[in-house]
């Protein structure tokens, strides 16, 4: 008889995005893609990423190229260590877990932490990434109200989040929608949180990318018992590595690292210690700044455009830093429909209803500013925009 | 409160290993290790890995390092799929999704195919790694007879394995007894298998490891359509790229890469262009020589001091390939007991209960003979040969 592959449960569960499909497209080089939450190439240190292989090759070859520690590389675990910790909350390295991305921490988290039904907490909307992540593991999640400053905290009280198992969140310029949480709401989040006994999850990849002023403290910072943290070198070097860690309190650490152990051994050596050689001398000190500063000029591009461009219905966000714009548009507008529309005419972006872990808003979409050059930023806004004008003059009533 | 980390089922069913516990004293230098499973780092290419890094990162830096798509690096997939088709079984690229480590893959089947409770059919015994990947998903396991050459076919029935959500075996110089099934038992069990309708998983990290003679067709070779293929470049490479593959027919492999970027997006793009770069104009049909004869070396010194070391009463297989040699005492011996001894000698090795997907044998253990040098090898099997005779002289009866 034909071999039977008879699928498990979650994977029935797990669908193939029409978006995905639409967003394929993209990689047409005539296309203006706002779609992609890349970071810019531009910005990828190659002669820096150069000499660190080359060093590594010649010092620490074997070691590099040979298994290692489930839990990451030790120097690089604790530089990764002290660069978290702040005065009166010091991150010790033994709980820093060294993942494959930061993605790799959602699943690992996921599967640690989540039952089937289990009651989990996200925001309104939150990053589609991790809702995958999570779903595979069956949670019934539970969205907060949120605001263009992201959880309304005002909205909550610790009775509501009581029985979850996490409280998964972005505070720092959030995919998919651009925004950050000042620092009222934070001390109000984990105030709460800590009343209700209910984990944090801060998942952190955009934190360096503020465009001015001060970074606000981390909820790890302020309460490092009761947050596990995700951070990333994806944006802050380049993601073709895949290296990012969790911060985790013990007991979740050793069963991170158990999961972790049956999910791929460990993250690669050698992109830990080219990583690791890398950063010495306080490199992203000098590096990040630059890449604030593109993506600084780039946003203000495109706000510019969609003041220009966009119609009178339209509301967005002025990111204060990362990657994101988040456009609202009136009820009854589907963002999904004008996607199919403005890949004809070779534009794209990203539909926002995938972002909402329920109830999604179709009325919504997520630009990306970061890839584009100026004058293709201005000529996609300009066809969007006339495309949602189209759209809104069709709208009934 | 305190917070709360409540752990899922799972989680709490992972437990941390008693022998992953002894076994960290093994990196301490004095102890000669037989435990690992780790390759010779006198096999990795460096130079190799030096030229293919340099070029990459001269010729397609910002590709190399900027994200990737899931299923795997365009070219690599395409050098894969060439490598594995053999005349009448041909592999298309489509079928090939680049996986980190081919541990990675064995977390993805257990994802996409296991459901708490499935039928899962494994050989006695099996690879440690995949029954802690599948043991997540919770399966129910059948354990296969085996013996010095593998499954014992003759004792199965299409009627036994029905039902299955799939058989997973390691054909080529087994983890953890260096066995290889022969050809008439890879016919029959991939007849059994179709006639059954169960999937085949065939993990083959060693297969090119052979001492001597022909390879033998492996069970994808065989059927395409029924059997999902793990291969990996850790032990022809370097394991510490973490970059393996699995073959798999459709609709399975749509699965796989919908499950593989909910757990890490993709793999690093950085080391699959520098093995793309590093295999080109057959560099391992040059390079996976070299290996082969220094491990028959080592396997022939270990061979010989077991011979002259163990007693009368213990038995081993003479491997045709691979990194690892299988012993089994009589009845009654507890080679966990054992180890605890051994380490206090300075030696180590694995106790092979671990290795049993049901009704563990405490009477084995497993030897690597590939990181150690002669001369250890011959100390650290004398060492073992005198705890192995006072142990089987102080078994009542």
């Amino acid at each position: 008889m034909p071999t039977q592959f008879v699928l498990s449960g979650r994977a029935r569960a797990l669908n193939s995005s029409a978006i995905r499909e639409i967003l394929k497209v993209t990689e047409r080089p005539e296309v203006i893609s706002f779609a992609g939450g890349l970071p810019s190439p531009a910005t990828f240190p190659v002669e820096r990423m150069r000499q660190a292989t080359e060093k590594v090759l010649r010092d620490a070859p074997h070691a590099a190229l040979q298994y290692g520690p489930t839990e990451g590389y030790g120097p690089l675990r604790e530089w990764i260590a002290e660069r978290l910790s702040r005065p009166g909350a010091p991150i010790p390295a033994s709980r820093v877990l060294v993942t494959t991305g930061s993605q790799q921490g959602l699943d690992l988290l996921g599967k640690v932490l989540v039952d089937e039904g289990s009651k989990v907490l996200v925001e309104t909307p939150s990053y589609l990434g991790a809702l995958q992540a999570f779903s595979l593991f069956s949670p019934r999640f539970e969205a907060l109200p949120g605001d263009a400053q992201g959880i309304v905290t005002d909205a909550l009280d610790a009775d509501g989040l009581a029985g979850a198992r996490f409280l998964y969140c972005l505070p720092n310029f959030q995919n998919p929608t651009g925004r950050r949480m000042p620092l009222a709401r934070r001390q109000a989040l984990v105030a709460l949180a800590a009343e209700a006994g209910v984990p944090l999850l801060e998942d952190d990849p955009y934190g360096e990318l503020s465009y001015g002023g001060e970074a606000l403290p981390s909820l790890l910072s302020m309460n490092p018992d009761g947050v596990v943290y995700m951070g990333s070198f994806s944006k802050v070097l380049a993601p073709g590595l895949r290296l990012g860690y969790v911060v985790a309190p013990e007991p979740v650490y050793a069963k991170l690292v158990q999961a972790k152990q049956a999910a791929d051994l460990h993250t690669p050596s050698f992109s830990q210690y080219v990583v690791h050689e890398a950063v010495q001398d306080g490199f992203l000190d000098t590096h990040i700044p630059t890449i604030r500063s593109l993506y600084a000029q780039q946003c203000e591009r495109m706000l510019a455009a969609l003041a220009r461009e966009f119609p009178a219905q339209a509301r967005w966000n002025r990111p204060e830093g990362g990657m994101f714009i988040w456009v609202e548009l009136p009820e009854g507008l589907d963002t999904g429909a004008l996607l199919a529309e403005a890949v004809e005419r070779n534009v794209a972006f990203v539909p926002g209803a995938p972002f909402y872990a329920i109830e999604p808003r179709t009325n919504t979409l997520r630009l990306s500013f970061v890839t584009v050059p100026g004058e293709k930023i201005d000529a996609g806004v300009k066809v969007l925009g006339e495309l949602l004008k189209a759209a809104i003059a069709a709208l009934p009533g």
